[in-house]
């Protein structure tokens, strides 16, 4: 946090309770949908090539554009599907909220392991259809075993606690990789991302559901 | 909340992850000060003249103005002062947050009764020093009873309740005044406000801390 | 909320910051996982004749136990699946927290129509694979229009907002119904159900996964 | 986090809906007090001489017993009381929460700067009827200027956050004293103490406000 007091605190204001309730209220999000044909549409354009670091990054999320002061599918749940590969093995990462998968296809295992090792006691095995958790702050690594690729359903809590300012991740594993995920100290949830890496990237994706 | 499908779903979006991120993180807030002075002379202009409807509306409160998505001295919380006049009841009121106050001058005491009925044994009487809770959803009113007029420092939890579309009030008490608070549905906390009553209010207040 | 003054403020208590800390902190989560094939098992029971008011009550929902002070998958999140019958049509209702739906199989609409009123240009088409979202405080009724029974998996984010009281829900749809949900004052989600109702049913579901 | 999946998954658990409502539902809090000759009778006990490490764990906190699952005064909401002497100046620290403080007594700064530096420009100087705010993960240190002590009334929003396992702490600064704060991995806010200083303490405190 880059700040200076030599000016005042021009951003703390004291205002009657009309002028709050005026900037409180926010409007309510609407219905909406995002169709299953978009969302294979959307993860199409992600093969082999073009993903970054042989990491998660691969995933396509489901945003509510009424929302502002966060992101996500609604003000505190975010919704995203992410195919693995077959063979494919993630880093390890771990972060201060809740994972909650749902599998949609495939087969493998998330290996829940604060020291970052592949362990078979450590190791939660899924399949097409079972529900999985990766509690907060645990170091967690998911791994496809199955032919075809895996697709998960990835539920996560972080929107409210971005919105809180109390979100923190460590990915991938690694104390050095410690970051507070607020704007200007991070490019993407991954620390080894630069600036550059994201503006060259093939990955840009926007697709909104018509009917 | 008025909404039609007739053109799709424009205000749902699938976006990659990175994309996401850039839409997730949020400035951090700089740290701030809102002065004793300040607070004092922006409560100087609520005389017994100028108030609405006989109730709390007379309060000062503090706002960062670094937070988007809702408002409050933090993003989870609201603090607000507010004097109560002396011989003075506030009316009855309820909502889904909690509130705790701290009574920084005079002496009273607040009826938390779900009938909205001033009775002996649901009173909690207060001096200044104390803290006092009045919990969610239970029908509170404040009464002064000292000479001065009584100083209350409140504290809520409803910015991230707003910012999550999750809070309700029923202000004043009775089930004809229950509103969901979002933007377009309620002008301010007390349901007998007209929007005509806010434009022509004496009351609009905004002071900066300099130094 | 019954309660008196008349015996002081027992619950009450002023401690050391270290006697806090004591009580503040919990056991993080364990990692874990509820089968796909379990989830099937325990709907198994639901047929068209046990339950209870035609509503959507039928649903099998996943807790984690090392959780106290609510109840859900996490601390934020409930994950809960429910078959809706072909030709059924669930009571419109509403509550303060947003619900997130995975079309897992079948086809139909959810209606969000703060009216109650089943309108054309209120209803979401779905079919598995969609994604859609009814908001916070929106009325709603679902609708499964295929052959076979449509099967939801739905997301919600009421179990921090239980956690802090400040849950309310109108179920079924009428202002008659609104109900704060906390320990006492409610038996169920829905405000038809009696104690007695909830004693003779024959839903009673309990099923762990073992590897 | 230490576990096993060799014996299933015993914490996971999958239930009817009802059954849920049964264990999700939460007694609605009592409306309280903390009278302020408590709060003070119960900061008495503090002297230069039995504090720990210099630092800031002379407070005393307000907590509501009916609460479970987390503590604080209520379920999102923090607040203690805590004297700073003359000349004292904290150590830096930073969370993941924010800090607000109403400024009772006494004069000083807070140092809000990540280098752990006390400069300046970072400081924002505060006397009694002042409220400031230490956002989150922003290091931060209290030095108090005046001749009588300091009095903080510090807000803060934990309570949720470690219900929701999502707090972490750097207490004080330096990044090997980053912490997850659950239990079993921490005795106390301040990673030097160990559980034998913590037995050994002098500072044990349980006050309750009679009427």
């Amino acid at each position: 946090m880059q700040w200076t007091n030599k000016n005042g605190y021009d951003w703390c204001e004291l205002v009657d309770i009309d002028t709050l309730v005026g900037r409180l209220l926010q409007p309510d999000l609407r219905p909406g949908k995002w169709a299953g044909e978009d969302i294979r549409k959307a993860m199409g354009g992600f093969t082999k090539e073009n993903r970054r670091h042989d990491d998660q990054r691969r995933g396509v999320t489901l945003v509510h554009n009424d929302l502002v002061g966060s992101a996500g599918l609604s003000p505190s749940i975010s919704v995203s599907f992410q195919p693995i590969l077959p063979g494919e093995k993630l880093a390890f990462h771990r972060h201060n909220y809740v994972a909650i998968y749902y599998w949609v296809e495939g087969e493998g295992y998330t290996c829940n392991d604060d020291d970052g090792i592949d362990r078979e006691e450590t190791r939660i095995y899924w399949k097409a259809g079972d529900v999985s958790i990766s509690p907060a702050w645990v170091n967690h690594a998911h791994v496809c075993t199955s032919k075809e690729p895996a697709l998960q359903l990835a539920i996560h809590d972080f929107p409210d606690l971005c919105y809180r300012r109390a979100m923190l991740n460590e990915d991938p594993d690694g104390h050095e990789n410690l970051r507070h995920m607020v704007k200007g100290v991070v490019p993407s949830f991954n620390n080894l991302d630069t600036v550059e890496d994201l503006e060259k990237r093939s990955q840009k994706i926007s697709i909104k559901t018509r009917s």
